[in-house]
């Protein structure tokens, strides 16, 4: 496979996103560099975003959606390399759960993503190429450092309200944690405060996979023309399997087979069960960077509030934020004791906090999808904090 | 990593176990070919397998025992690879639940395996080369009819039992549906009468993982000097997840360092999870042929007794076998429903079946481990059986 050239020919190219993102980008200079949680820091950097709606005056109207692992900031807007559609759209935009006729929605790509914000596929402007693993390694809470960053940078003091599911719920708790004064209300949904044992080996069999690629070439494939593609593909195979229930996947494809009246005995994907797996694969490697897959999945695996403050009520010690954590029934990668344990200690530390667990069948991934029981919750939270807060009901036109 | 070589230093070679294996082994020449369920037959073909105790005057003491994925015909004995003792040691042996003192044990390589049984490492006796790729794709019931022809071979009508987990189990029960009248007793543990979506899709993880291995080289890597060592080693990691439970995962890894005080900062492994799973990689790789993982892994997938038979009832319709099927509450791999599901078609077909789920925070593997309420369900089943079947009780002495 040496050789092998990326195989994406619709759409924008993922290498040009990387550095001059099609949405909008904060440039910061090396005077005001970004300081890490492994040492040292950052800079030049750039932190890529999309907005929705409008800032109202008193700038006490704006929400900043945190995004998974391989999601980006097109949250409610068209993605330039898959031309799909924002990936919560169903939660984000006029009239919707998170009302862009009423709020000012920032999401922003995360630090070491490939979409815009700096990471691995970045020009590093000391060398003029890639990053690739002279890129430092971030966490979380670098993550968040660099959206408060871009916060300031809007001229917002206060954040309404910060929402996101998995890897996005995490920065919820972040966020809540290092700048409780920052944030009105939290909404962390099918995350924990820490990444599970279970959860780093999952990690981990993904990045031997990409690093057992040839073509990986100890992470510097983009200057030598290569794509680690099949590494990354087994790679997003295996995580895939954790998004979903096992219920969902017998539901959805149980035994049957693909395309086919009766079993080929070869390798091919006789199963509905494999070829969905393997277009998963496919399509992932058109629009993510291999590298940025390390960096994502070592932030969460880094991630421990509990670790960071000393214990998990000492993050939210004081904190006057309103938070509504919600799990799901079948989630068995962000299971609700995950999500309990951040309850107990919310409790413990005297915050405000509303508890939801959903039932449904559809494992992890029920965040991103059409979940009546989640839209109907944070709708019903968000206008009560929004009452709170003063925020004017929503009707006034867009 | 071209021209890569096999890193067994210790013990057998691989490779000539797959042909002439430490153990016993019978070769049945092309007047013996077997049927195969892909159609056509194989032959000449060998199986290899170990025995344990004596067989008595009126063969009526015969127990199988069938092994599981990556396991082998040395479940009392030591496999001549690894140098380890026998992957049932606390199950089968003198005293032991399945007493050798008592009972003449066979324990063979399933067909498709890589110990001695033709597989694809063996050589094509018609091209005088590995088969790779060349050797016919084999179900679970084309690996039991293998075994009937051995048991035949040794003069052997009815077993008195028949036992294994996992994979082990779904050959017991394939032995109890095709040949009723020769099974007395049969214990499948932690299986099921078909492999689930969510199992097919971690084995297409696992084949990917090979098949994305340069070396592996369309299945030719033998004749070529290569091993697909790196795609095996992610294979069997992504794989060894699915055998822990999350709960034993957290108890003996959390979030552990490994070697070290703090993060690093870097993609070294510093959980201790992640030093475990790459160790678990890299010592499989020298123990199992890459192919063999392929056609064992696929096999288990195209079970599915119940699309056998027309329904799971009729496959056990009129059976005088005597069924202890035993799950346990953490092994999410083959979970309990699957379990009852073949309890409530025995019960529908009015078999004598006892079941059992036992208490284990351990996983899938619980089965291979030292689980107490396992052993005394397990001695106390058969010592039923033999009183039974009117074989003596032990105390004869060895």
């Amino acid at each position: 496979m040496a050789g092998e050239k990326p195989e994406n020919d619709t759409g924008s190219d993922p290498l040009q996103e990387a550095n001059a993102p099609s949405s909008q980008c904060v440039r910061f200079g090396v005077d005001q560099a970004l300081p890490l949680d492994a040492g040292g820091t950052l800079g030049p950097w750039q932190i890529a975003y999309e907005t929705y709606g409008t800032l109202n005056a008193d700038k006490s109207n704006a929400v900043l959606i945190c995004h998974a692992l391989t999601g980006d900031q097109y949250v409610a807007s068209t993605n330039p390399i898959t031309g799909k559609s924002g990936w919560w759209g169903l939660m984000v935009g006029p009239g919707k759960p998170i009302d862009t006729d009423k709020y000012f929605v920032i999401c922003s790509n995360v630090l070491g993503g490939c979409l815009g914000t700096t990471g691995p596929a970045s020009t590093n402007p000391e060398t003029g190429k890639p990053y690739g693993l002279t890129m430092p390694v971030v966490t979380i809470r670098d993550m968040v450092r660099a959206q408060a960053r871009l916060v300031d940078h809007l001229g917002i003091d206060t954040l309404f309200a910060i929402a996101g599911g998995s890897m996005g719920g995490m920065q919820v708790l972040q966020w809540a944690a290092s700048y409780p004064e920052r944030v009105f209300s939290a909404i962390p949904i099918a995350a924990g405060a820490r990444h599970s044992s279970q959860n780093i080996a999952f990690h981990e069999v993904g990045r031997q996979a990409i690093m057992a690629d040839p073509n990986w070439s100890g992470g510097d494939y983009i200057s030598q023309g290569l794509r680690p593609t099949k590494g990354l593909a087994v790679a997003r195979m295996a995580a895939h399997i954790t998004y979903m229930s096992d219920e969902s996947l017998h539901r959805k494809f149980g035994r049957n087979l693909q395309d086919r009246e009766s079993l080929t005995f070869g390798f091919d994907a006789d199963f509905q069960i494999e070829s969905y797996l393997r277009h998963q694969g496919m399509t992932f490697v058109d629009r993510f960077d291999a590298n940025s897959y390390l960096y994502v999945t070592r932030a969460m695996d880094y991630f421990d509030l509990a670790k960071e403050f000393g214990s998990l009520p000492r993050a939210f010690q004081g904190s006057k934020t309103r938070f509504c954590m919600m799990s799901f029934t079948s989630d068995w990668l962000f299971p609700t004791p995950e999500s309990k344990a951040v309850v107990k200690a919310l409790n413990a530390a005297a915050a405000n906090v509303s508890f939801v667990e959903v039932e449904s069948d559809r494992g992890h991934d029920a965040f991103l999808l059409d979940v009546p029981e989640m839209f109907s919750t944070i709708r019903g939270f968000v206008t009560g904090a929004a009452a709170a807060r003063g925020i004017p009901a929503p009707g006034g036109g867009r």
